[in-house]
């Protein structure tokens, strides 16, 4: 039995509320959102930047905070683009996730980096 | 009382296993992770490309799928590189949020798109 | 005859001095330079964010000089990264246009938006 | 004394006509040109997903290939998009590299990726 309101929902919600406070439904397109989303993706690909991957692990605790913000402004704008579009973000998730353990067998993409095309 | 497992945190769990499963930790670095959260970003902004808002709104059942399947990419490419970085993705979402509704009071960003620095 | 000395190649050389002056070389690996264009693009694409395509064509002159900014911050990396892989930028856009005018025939291309593999 | 025309001038040129040819001036909005730049720069990307750094540097043939078509497409795009905001690429890149010269003193900046704002 499910009590809790979920994550996602809620932010949903107080997104849609966020947006008609300020009428900002206009500017809310999908192709805007699917704009701001990429530009968000860059600003934490920045953070990144110049960076080994040894080094993008142990982060200084002032990164640690720009990163955290990063996130959230990408599941922000996901969250909302998913709703201007009807779309269940968790559920398409979970399904996506079923369509990946086929296109990756286990035996066949242990250890390996390759798309699935070229497996 | 919570008495459901959160959509968010079952994707976590699931992408553990996932990675662990075919032995991918290795590749899993927030930096690699970083870029293919900003790839998949990159490939839902393209199913938008060349539409004018309008149409954006308003799509035919093949391009509805492939965005749903974009979203999901993005989603769980974020998930996982949230978990890497022992982030609370909602907590950071719902804090935000917060930090949004100061620098966009709603007496002066209504209807207003612009940047906080500029209102 | 070719007497000047063309405008890439020069920003190519100054590139490779800027770097060597600097000891950076040793960061400017393929992959970082690509994470480096993807950023910058992504920062040329969020002075049209919230914008629309009439609005994106007559910018303020202010705006006019952050997109110069980012033109040019897309246009060194890019020339950086295709010196680091040894590649000809003007050969392969030559080639390439050659490859999208047969693509794109202008009987079946003309006034639509549609991507190649759909006309 | 420039006996030759520039091979962007050149290229710029094409765009103009490839364009024309098909009556796609209507769907080059910078808005679009930025989201087409941005895309192609992502593509880019992709190639060098998941590759360790060292890895980045030498290609196999088919991917050198790829790699050639997708930096075509980010100079193509910028082109564009540079012709239609009526800005000298080359020129401002010239421009900001001396900008990026004083930002980055040799003796600050020697052996460091730290940003400007860091030094």
């Amino acid at each position: 039995m499910k009590t809790t309101h979920d994550g996602i929902e809620q932010l949903r919600d107080d997104l849609r509320k966020f947006a008609a406070d300020r009428n900002w439904q206009q500017f809310h397109s999908p192709k805007n959102l699917a704009m701001a989303l990429s530009v968000e993706a860059a600003e934490l690909l920045e953070l990144f930047l110049w960076k080994s991957e040894t080094a993008s692990i142990v982060l200084e605790d002032s990164e640690k905070s720009r990163v955290r913000e990063e996130l959230a402004d990408v599941l922000l704008y996901l969250v909302r683009l998913a709703d201007q579009l009807d779309v269940d973000l968790v559920a398409s998730a979970n399904h996506k996730l079923k369509i990946n353990a086929d296109k990756y067998p286990v035996e066949r993409s242990f250890g390996s980096s390759k798309k699935y095309t070229d497996l």
